[in-house]
């Protein structure tokens, strides 16, 4: 299978810290991730590959003008303010979207930026970008005709909204592959096994019934991303019944994980998709530094063998979350050996 | 005239930062504000008062029975968390308000909390308890029957909205105040003379149609509260008309302030209310350490003077920011004298 990095320029983003419980803690979405991740992935027999330039029209396809104007400039625009901090931070979130667009940098951050944990610094905007690169060049190579291709996307995308990073998320790799693929194949599925609720992927195919968005999470409740994730999110207007969430109770191991890929690979074979999207986190894993569930590294063999089985579909893989811990590469190698029909 | 204060109570409240620019700085908001603008009313003649505990009722006609729990209970639950910071401190706010309401408390904290500069603490729910208290004190002493009453609230209120707290603000004591006073006067207007919009109180009024909002503040273009206090918010559907922003460049002084109030006047002689709550802030100040505008001492007093001249109905200055400065004091004297006639 074919890998798509584009390492040195992935690597340009160094989120320094994030927010628990009101204290900054050690960012985990690190450059560190792409080397467990690339070594995972050729222990897995791929072939890594350079990701080509796309430009912006795909990635605009997904997210707002102004949300990837402010992504671009923020850090410059930032370090004209006198005594601020290292990483462009908001200081003001507007509740809802229609108080008006502002022209203060902080203010436009604090409407672009859910979370604290979405940092901008130098170097993020060319790795998200190229990140996103990343998995359009995978896209690409689906679409010449591979049955599958593997981005290893990072920083990662699915809590990346239209005109909202979230999460460690800025643009979303995912949901700009979905809408590129559909150029020839019109009935997408994003398939998001990630420790957390791919919100921003709801979000961006809420109302839109040509992309199935199904989930499988930690239950958010107690968990980030909080506010969604629940069962009863089902799309809204044309895309009603297009989006499923499957919350799983916090320490819920391989047995419980399967069984919900179950009922998600069942409903997403009823919507019969042209063409897959795995957002593949890894952080459901046991070991993770989340510690939300306790997924196995043979588990995530399983989970791969039985997504390539039950829909043998076109099947882009992208890399979303996943944190250092020893077995990060193995839980990726696992995962695409199962895929593959070679493990399991 | 009289002065409602709970000194001690409302000085259990001490917030210790707050964010500008991504770097924690001194918060302003401090206890030390009440000595301040206490020996300014003194100075002024006012007679101090203590008020009276009035429950939840006058509060609860404002704000929602789930803010006013997180508020009250938020500390409290914070301290379970393990190794969290010292007050409550949100990390996700959510980009729209029918996200639904999560049991997570620091997803609740994002959900009501809409910057970095209302942390809850030890004394905090006390405090802003009080000074809500005191300017039900004060609108009950109005509704006794004297011409004009002054409540030294702080917390300051102005910033914050029916669920949701911002800007060193908790409880909007001037909108819960003017409700309270429709009572027996169905037509309020409230004219916010501080250096910040008071977006919380446009908000809660946002409607209604019978209390008219006014403030004039610096431009939010390029200062907190940023996505509100731009002049073509007007109010909707019912409350169309009633709300007037009139926002003035940076450094401003008198001569525009006065302009504006004049403005801002005859608009609400328009309106013919029954009786006046002026949001007092005195950051519009030269020497405020925000130095947004340039109002003078002799221009509070002109202001004050001004205010009771155009509008002789019963009204009630309910205390919003000003902040540490060696004329704190001054400014409020130099107000309160120009408003009871014996000054300007």
């Amino acid at each position: 299978m074919k890998a798509f990095l584009a390492e040195a320029r992935q690597a340009e983003h160094y989120p320094q810290h994030f927010l628990v419980n009101g204290v900054m803690q050690p960012n985990p979405e690190t450059p560190e991730r792409i080397a467990a991740l690339k070594a995972g992935a050729l222990r897995a027999g791929c072939e890594m590959v350079a990701p080509r330039e796309f430009g912006m029209e795909a990635i605009g396809a997904v997210h707002t003008p102004a949300y990837l104007a402010f992504l671009e400039r923020a850090w410059e625009r930032w370090q004209h303010i006198p005594d601020a901090a290292g990483a462009v931070t908001p200081n003001i979130h507007p509740p809802h979207r229609h108080a008006g667009y502002p022209a203060s940098l902080v203010a436009q951050a604090g409407f672009h930026m859910a979370d604290a944990s979405c940092p901008i610094a130098g170097g993020t905007w060319q790795s998200a970008l190229w990140s996103a690169w990343s998995a359009l060049s995978a896209a690409e190579a689906l679409l010449g005709g591979v049955q599958s291709a593997y981005a290893l996307c990072r920083p990662p995308g699915h809590h990346a909204g239209t005109d909202l990073a979230g999460g460690f998320c800025y643009l979303n790799n995912s949901a700009i592959a979905a809408r590129y693929l559909q150029a020839r194949w019109p009935k997408i599925a994003i398939l998001d096994v990630d420790l957390h609720h791919g919100n921003g992927t709801q979000d961006i195919f809420w109302t839109d019934p040509t992309v199935f968005t199904a989930s499988i999470h930690c239950d958010p409740r107690r968990f980030y991303p909080f506010f969604w994730g629940y069962a009863e999110e089902e799309g809204e207007g044309p895309g009603k019944g297009f989006n499923l969430n499957l919350p799983l109770p916090r320490g819920s191991g391989d047995a419980e994980f399967l069984a919900a890929l179950d009922t998600a690979l069942a409903r997403i074979e009823h919507f019969a998709p042209d063409a897959l999207v795995v957002a593949l986190g890894l952080d459901a894993f046991e070991g993770d530094p989340f510690g939300g569930l306790g997924v196995t590294t043979g588990g995530y063999g399983r989970i791969g063998a039985e997504i390539a089985r039950r829909l043998p579909v076109p099947t882009l893989l992208v890399q979303e979350g996943g944190y250092l811990c020893p077995e990060l590469g193995d839980n990726l190698t696992a995962f695409l050996g199962g895929s593959s029909g070679s493990g399991g």
